[in-house]
């Protein structure tokens, strides 16, 4: 699943929170995390005392192209020190033990990160190395922390989705996509009345060619068929393609003649 | 950011969407996308004509233990095929052009998966290989599309983060967390007598050593260490703490007498 590639121009987005990975262990995650904070609009990378050292070339590989971001990640030999200039620190965190502290889902801590942005100050959130996690200091550095809901016989995330579901909290929680829309593309939703005309055209087809013939039950069969169509939100366009079809089908029948419906006569009464 | 690793026992989940990798090149991100799959309580992998065939150890090695959703992925030859017993068929599509169909963001289709769900049907999700993405006649067969709200700037979704999306999605929209807790562990928040016994206690020793001897002043030094204390839901235990530092900060002061108070006397009044 890919859109525009590599080279976009990423920019730093204001307000957008810092990703601060603490002592992260493999290139490639550090370069895949670059790629999902672009995904979700994030910038801000700081890595805290990252196991084989940096850069690495194998994060750039791994990054699809946001390499600006990793261009501009800083490197921290504490966390301390990654934090000292924010205002709010936040922690994510599977099963923190001992701890007293506010615990936000990764929605609830968006829109949390969202107004912090508003109000002028700067947030971090905090992931920890790939297999341990963060340690009890690094998560007392954190004013919050932050709990994923996700499946708990199955919690072993990886470092980058960890960071996904944050980036995509972060973009969704200003995002003002409608639910749901009805794509049309360059056709449109066809008004009541040109529908009205390609059921007019069905029905006396159908009429002609006798499937409508048992007059009890004609009205309900009518009234299924303006179920089905009414359901779709049917464009401009497929009614066009409909009138062939129900054209096209008829001509057929009619050249035929009436061998067939002979025929078939004893099955239809 | 680890929690139960390898082994746990995924089982199927019941109504859970089949996720089905369309051509999908890379066995690295066929085991990364089981992962996410078990993170967000998914169960069902379906293959359409894997690049590379099937089974392939390297995506073992990247699942991180959701082996048996590997071990249960069915390979098919076509699309059609693998959607052939279900009901509902989503395909996930960044920018689909000339096609006319609902379009919905992650969390409204998760919420229709859900519906879909309760309602005896079997849906699934298609999502396409990792460069070219899903083709027309691979949407043709879905009825419905998914769209992530994400950074138009930088679209590259790696397979196993858009798989991660909408697996959390997924979980998420069955999941009742309160979107915000104090964790409190083995500690209780203290009750307002407790906090009020420990603001009496730490005003006695303020007066005592004379730090709210302006009079004119005292009554707002004193509410804004109400304020700041009241901010935080103190727990019984952090109360206990509190009241020993207090004690032992002004066993020090009485300790060391009157000397140094008196050599900063000019620089306070």
């Amino acid at each position: 699943m890919t859109g525009k590639d590599g080279g976009a121009p990423l920019e730093p987005a204001p307000g957008s929170p810092v990703v601060i990975l603490v002592r992260p262990q493999l290139a490639d995650n550090i370069g895949a995390v670059a790629r999902a904070m672009g995904n979700g609009g994030l910038f801000h990378l700081r890595l805290v005392a990252p196991r084989d050292g940096w850069p690495q070339e194998r994060a750039w590989r791994m990054a699809s192209g946001a390499d600006r971001l990793l261009e501009a990640a800083t490197v921290h030999d504490t966390v301390a020190d990654a934090v000292a200039d924010l205002h709010r620190v936040f922690a994510t965190c599977p099963r923190p033990r001992h701890i007293v502290k506010p615990v936000l889902t990764a929605r609830a801590a968006a829109a949390d990160l969202r107004d912090a942005a508003a109000r002028g100050l700067r947030a971090g959130l905090l992931f920890g190395p790939e297999r341990a996690g963060l340690d009890n200091d690094d998560i007392a550095q954190a004013d919050t922390l932050v709990r994923f809901p996700l499946n708990p016989e199955f919690m072993s995330l990886n470092l980058s989705q960890a960071v996904m579901v944050m980036a995509y909290e972060w973009w969704t929680a200003a995002d003002a996509t409608p639910p749901r829309v009805l794509m049309t593309n360059e056709s449109r939703v066809a008004v009541k009345g040109a529908l009205q005309n390609f059921m007019a055209h069905l029905i006396d087809e159908l009429d002609a060619c006798g499937f409508l013939r048992n007059a009890p039950k004609r009205p309900g069969m009518v009234r299924n068929l303006w179920h089905l169509f009414e359901r779709g939100e049917v464009t401009e366009q497929e009614l066009r393609t409909l009138h062939g079809v129900v054209t096209e089908l008829a001509v057929g029948r009619r050249a035929r003649g009436r061998v067939e419906r002979d025929m078939l006569a004893p099955e239809l009464d």
